[in-house]
């Protein structure tokens, strides 16, 4: 079933409104050319409902947000929710400060969300943080093992509950999971961690998952989680002698780039929870 | 006559202002040091007219404008016009929002820029948009073909008439114009649209090759263009298996680093329109 | 005992607090990483000094300032000397316009700074142009050579002497120093030249050096420079035909990453002045 949601991103070109981080977007950009949509950066009051009325689906993250960019933040995710366009949030730092925090909380309280993705400690800070979460028990771990897995996907199936978003932990190991359905994914490396930016590249390759898919947003958050973790396997498999962190983030996107559904669906290493 | 315009540009090492945005800026800079340039970007208000007085030349790019870069826009714009630096226009995304199309035309009106380069739909919203374009037929197709491509270099002579700036119009075939001459450009390959700032970088280096060639826009632009996709061929060329849009960045700048003014004379594909 | 220096950083990941610009900003990132530190990249002012909190060292750099940021400069410095962080300061274009001579002057004023990283002509506007700095004598070479190092190294200790900052004035022979001791580097190679952002990486590196080796400024200081030049050297080596400044750029990250405490102890080449 991953196979045909990379494919319907290829067939589809779905164009992605990203308001977005200065320190990834390059990298953003490039993900979502590689695996098959096509981006656009915007962060202008002035002009993001328009932006976000032209394209298919929008990305939200609040990686350096700032004065200037929260505002656009809402009224795209209020024009998109308005067009039924997919949103992502990717709530960035909640938790490193009380501006990222009350963003990131108030932000869930305004506009619907089709997808969450975040770490653990992101989306913790979410749980405990937000209006329309209230009651979620955010009582896990702050490192999902396959010893605590449970927890995490309990945690993962009420947070989705109250806030109708498919919610996408990731960590060394992912959780996918809506009210009732829930995933463990295996698929990823630890060098992923070692480059800036492999969270934001997902997210922004989550949403454009979502755009081409919007009948199945479980299905497609985990098709995105599954192809970024095989990916980062891959290229981690090409790295020679001498070669680091910056090569393998180049190697990581050409991954995506070359990434089919088959190798997808054949690589891809999850159950259902 | 187009490895002389490199050859100037490496000879003379010219310093370009660029007020761009944050999606392809640092491919933009590494771009103008392979080509033999210098870049300084610098986007506040309070600075831009000294920082584009100490540069030869300005490219001012939109792609993500704001409320605090527009004004940078137009006062350095005007400052290099009095000093009389070429000023190059990249109209990213001029159509797809109000506040795009009336800034970029604005841009035209109050400055007067010595190129302007963009994709046929950017261009004909200029041709249509703004007061100092009046009158221009824009009724061309939406991509250029060896079939209409005449329509095409009437559209951009006539623009270029309006403007007295060079036109450049780049795509699968690209047109550069002046009001009396024009030329169809064939290099390039289709993976140059599978990366974020090609057009972006082409506008950068561009800018240089206008500030080193200050007597011969036309062939400057000609050579700029034809640079970039003779440097996209070459790119391909060195793409290995597993390789994909990410290491195609790469190797694309690399190319531009290595190209010579013998390379791009003999690898040059143009036509006299 | 530079090797130590760098193992710190490894045993320690520090965490560090950039407040920097859009051009190079995912490459300090990057860079960070592979030297075993962690970035975090924040410049509202409604929330750097939480930020600066919870970070263990902060790199200020000026080369995108604005009107924003410039202000959640000066608030973060002085938290960050609040809480007795290690704070750096990359004076880019400093010179360059009034904006950022008197911003860079303004921030010696009202901040401790535990280094200062620049090329000669930054340094010396610096030396020139602040309160703080008053009676520094800067009458010296646009470029250091081995003919006028004596006169850079008086320069540098005596402006340590005035800031109580290490001095690391950088170009083909760096010059690290405090103001009783100062040392000459000589690794590196001219293609750092050709990428945009060697200055900003290596302030940010040094930042993580001086986070990780809090009582040892000096040789901190001096193990970064060492590294980043040796890393450039290593680098070049590894680069083959029709490669460019592009894929330099990815080695040089991809060594910071690889480079060990015992490569750099045995590759470092510098001397006491």
């Amino acid at each position: 079933m991953l196979k045909e949601m990379l494919d319907n991103v290829r067939a589809t070109t779905p164009l992605i409104h990203n308001i977005t981080n200065y320190v990834t977007v390059n990298d953003c950009a490039n993900t979502l050319l590689a695996c098959g949509g096509a981006p656009i950066m915007s962060d202008d009051r002035e002009e993001v409902e328009e932006i976000t009325s032209i394209c298919g689906g929008l990305n939200i993250n609040i990686g350096t947000l700032n004065g200037n960019t929260i505002p656009s933040m809402f009224l795209a995710g209020k024009k998109a929710n308005e067009l039924s366009h997919p949103v992502l949030l990717d709530p960035v730092g909640a938790g490193a400060s009380s501006l990222r925090t009350r963003t990131a909380c108030k932000l869930m309280d305004e506009i619907h969300f089709t997808a969450i993705r975040g770490n653990i400690s992101e989306i913790k800070t979410l749980a405990l943080g937000s209006g329309s979460t209230k009651g979620v028990d955010a009582d896990v771990a702050d490192v999902i093992t396959r010893e605590n897995i449970k927890d995490g996907v309990r945690f993962a199936k009420e947070l989705s509950a109250k806030t109708n978003a498919v919610v996408a932990i990731t960590g060394a190991i992912d959780i996918v999971a809506n009210s009732s359905t829930a995933y463990a994914i295996y698929n990823g490396h630890p060098i992923l961690s070692k480059i800036t930016g492999s969270g934001c590249m997902l997210s922004a390759m989550t949403t454009a998952y979502l755009t081409a898919n919007p009948t199945q947003p479980l299905t497609a958050v985990l098709a995105a989680v599954c192809a970024m973790g095989l990916c980062g396997e891959l290229a981690f498999a090409h790295l020679g002698a001498q070669e680091g962190n910056s090569t393998f983030r180049n190697k990581l996107i050409d991954q995506i780039y070359c990434l089919t559904g088959d190798l997808l669906e054949s690589g891809a290493r999850y159950e259902l929870q």
